[in-house]
């Protein structure tokens, strides 16, 4: 242990800052599965991806053998506007548990789209703008991603397209209205702009959405739109290799004090966050250099690790993206609608979902009460007011620091702290007025969902 | 001009971050002129004053002499929770703009209240809890001030009642929110808890209040309840003192790197940011050290600079407060209800108002459709969404930096980037839809407010 004073914030200089991602995948003894075509039940190739994503994402989605991809210097630059993020020492949560652990986070909040999506948004943007595309589509469900995407798309003169969730749309008017001022064009779905949507609106006249309906409609429209294509804010292998900058800076920066993290913790939903912080950690652990606790924490109502099942799914509820393999509670699950904490996918990235087959990880389910609660101990006394998803991460940091209190063991822990929640107050005025609960599906209800699995 | 490259973000480290504030009115050949009693019409004396403020700020209110004043360790340390701020070299925006300048900000919002707020209600908190009290309380209208002083007062476990303008209490729900997850008690004004309150409801029924009654009911519940005291975020020399950390980070920076700015911009409300910005550096221009151009930028809506009268009166519409001579349009000027870009004081800081009285910086005032404007075009290059406050600099920065492109000067522009507007959606909504106005009051609307200032 290095006898350095360890700052409160340790910023990396811009020299510092990684110049190459990490692709975990090419340290993975046990690969993960390939994404499969959902007509043939074959590997998805190059040439089926290239419809829907551009030519180099394409080639990242499958290369599992580069340990290392350059960021070009355009990526590199937009980072400079907002990276380095600090990686916080929580010197004032330690004081107020009483606890002899050391708490770190990595906090990527410090950025207009509010969380660290940014970081894949910018590599998306910008490969599709040097393939000379003229635009991207997306879907947003509460809007980070889409926020993310807008920006970056702007830097890159792009036109966005962003089909939102019609509930979502009327009911969070400032995520919409941050997207617009960044010129995307922000069209609640299901829309009259596409088939799909002509067609849902048909059947199901009334309708607020749904994420699956969004995805058909931005699926629809890139492919059949000369020079657009389709972009994912997570799950996919493209968006951890952009997203483990998160993990390179926060290893350079606890090795410039000789800091050995013993637990790390990240939340997951689709995995974009915990991929990236963990990657170049769980590399050396992998390669046997070193052992680490690692830990993801996904909310109690929606638990595809905990109580979910390794297999092939969809990844979207309108069942017309490649199959995945990954812990899933199948592609129709729908959290609760008491759920406010985000992280509401039903599966989980194929690498992250094979680490975890591997027992190379742990995972354990919180619940949505005993979040906002940690939530609030946390802004009140480290300043900083989190995103519902990234305090699942804050409320396991501080059970773990409570066990060293109790058994006297000074870890250190290290967690990711991916967002600021000012766009989720409707969630804190409900966990202030005491009307929240919890809500948690019951054996039942994932065994019906998962009887609809694809046959492969 | 040094050789060393120019980072995107300029941080200083922990140890490099200033000691003591720095008090302008120490260096000033006219000093301010003091407060006056509104009944006796003398001035202020100390214990005047402590009846409404704590001891130690009603001293450094009166301290005209003391040049630096040292931050307490427990300041020092919940500044090193979110300060250093970065000193931020907009090179893209210089690329965008195609000028020869170089513009740098000073960026104040990356911290949960939004803005540099936070700066001195830490302060202003430390010090009630230093002398044993229970509690404060504080009038606020759109909600950063009061967001600022919940998190304070969070931290130091201390009670804070905030009177928030009812019509802002409904219509800005999130901010609200924000306050009470910190711990705050938010009290829409007027209310029934104070004589005042219950006599304006009883006098208006029905009214949405105001900011002059909401600090009319902080004032009564701090002075009439025992171990309280009233705080106030903008306007008063404490606040200047407070905010002078800005002001010296950003010479600390640019001293690291041999940079001389030729013009120094903030916009300007009460004062607070711009104070705190130049404090250093009109420090030097008075002694004659060296010269520095710096410009005050308030809204054409609310022209105090530019188009009040330099007199004794009312720093509240209550008419409760004490007497300070200040830049004016009159305590019962209201800017345009359409106005959305906040500065909406009716005066200047007395600090402030002197330093312009002796020429010794310039004001300009600009539209807000023209802020909001330049407001997206910084969002869409330099990534953050900036405050429609903070957008009133930008706006300038931007002109000044095309007159060098027009002259080919390189100069160096430094402007205060004040705030995050990730609350002031609905402004930007307004803006996005082309539904924003402008509106300048009329020389007879000044007038006539004008014609109601105390007889001194």
């Amino acid at each position: 242990m290095s006898t350095k004073t360890i700052p409160y914030k340790i910023y990396l200089e811009e020299k510092e800052m990684p110049k190459a991602w990490y692709n975990l995948r090419a340290d993975m003894k046990n690969k993960p599965a390939p994404l499969l075509n959902p007509e043939t039940k074959k590997p998805m190739t190059a040439q089926d991806l290239s419809a829907v994503f551009c030519d180099e994402l394409t080639q990242q989605e499958l290369d599992d053998t580069t340990p290392f991809i350059d960021i070009p210097d355009e990526i590199r630059n937009f980072y400079k506007m907002y990276r380095p993020s600090p990686l916080v020492r929580a010197y004032c949560l330690e004081k107020k548990l009483d606890t002899p652990a050391k708490i770190y986070y990595k906090f990527e909040g410090n950025n207009t789209s509010g969380s660290h999506k940014l970081n894949s948004a910018i590599a998306q943007a910008y490969y599709a703008k040097k393939q000379g595309l003229k635009g991207v589509t997306t879907e947003t469900g509460a809007g980070q991603w889409g926020t993310a995407l807008s920006m970056a798309c702007s830097y890159f003169d792009l036109d966005c397209k962003v089909y939102m969730v019609k509930v979502s749309y009327e009911q969070k008017p400032f995520r919409r209205e941050v997207m617009r001022t960044y010129g995307a064009s922000v069209v609640p779905s299901p829309s009259t702009t596409t088939k799909i949507g002509r067609k849902i609106l048909e059947d199901h006249p009334g309708t607020t959405g749904s994420l699956g309906c969004a995805i058909s409609e931005a699926v629809e429209v890139a492919t059949e739109t000369d020079g657009y294509r389709y972009v994912l804010g997570s799950v996919l292998n493209q968006v951890m290799l952009h997203q483990s900058v998160i993990g390179l800076e926060t290893k350079i920066a606890l090795d410039k004090y000789d800091i050995h993290p013993d637990i790390i913790i990240g939340c997951a939903g689709g995995g974009s966050n915990l991929g990236g912080l963990i990657a170049p950690f769980m590399g050396e652990k992998i390669k046997g250099k070193t052992d680490y606790r690692i830990i993801a924490v996904e909310p109690a109502s929606c638990p595809s690790f905990t109580r979910g099942k390794y297999a092939y799914d969809f990844c979207d509820t309108g069942m017309i993206c490649p199959l995945a393999k990954m812990y899933t509670l199948g592609s129709g699950f729908i959290p609760s609608a008491n759920h406010a904490g985000g992280l509401r996918f039903h599966g989980m990235s194929s690498t992250l979902s094979q680490l975890y087959d591997d027992k190379l990880m742990e995972a354990v389910s919180v619940e949505q009460t005993e979040v906002f609660d940690a939530a609030q101990k946390f802004a009140r006394i480290e300043g900083i007011l989190p995103a519902p998803e990234s305090s699942h991460a804050i409320k396991v940091a501080i059970d773990e620091a409570l066990k060293c209190k109790e058994t006297g063991e000074e870890k250190t822990i290290v967690f990711g702290l991916t967002g600021t929640g000012y766009f989720d107050l409707f969630a804190y005025e409900k966990f202030n007025n005491g009307e929240m609960s919890d809500d948690i599906p019951t054996d039942e209800q994932i065994a019906a969902s998962l009887a609809n699995l694809p046959q492969v």
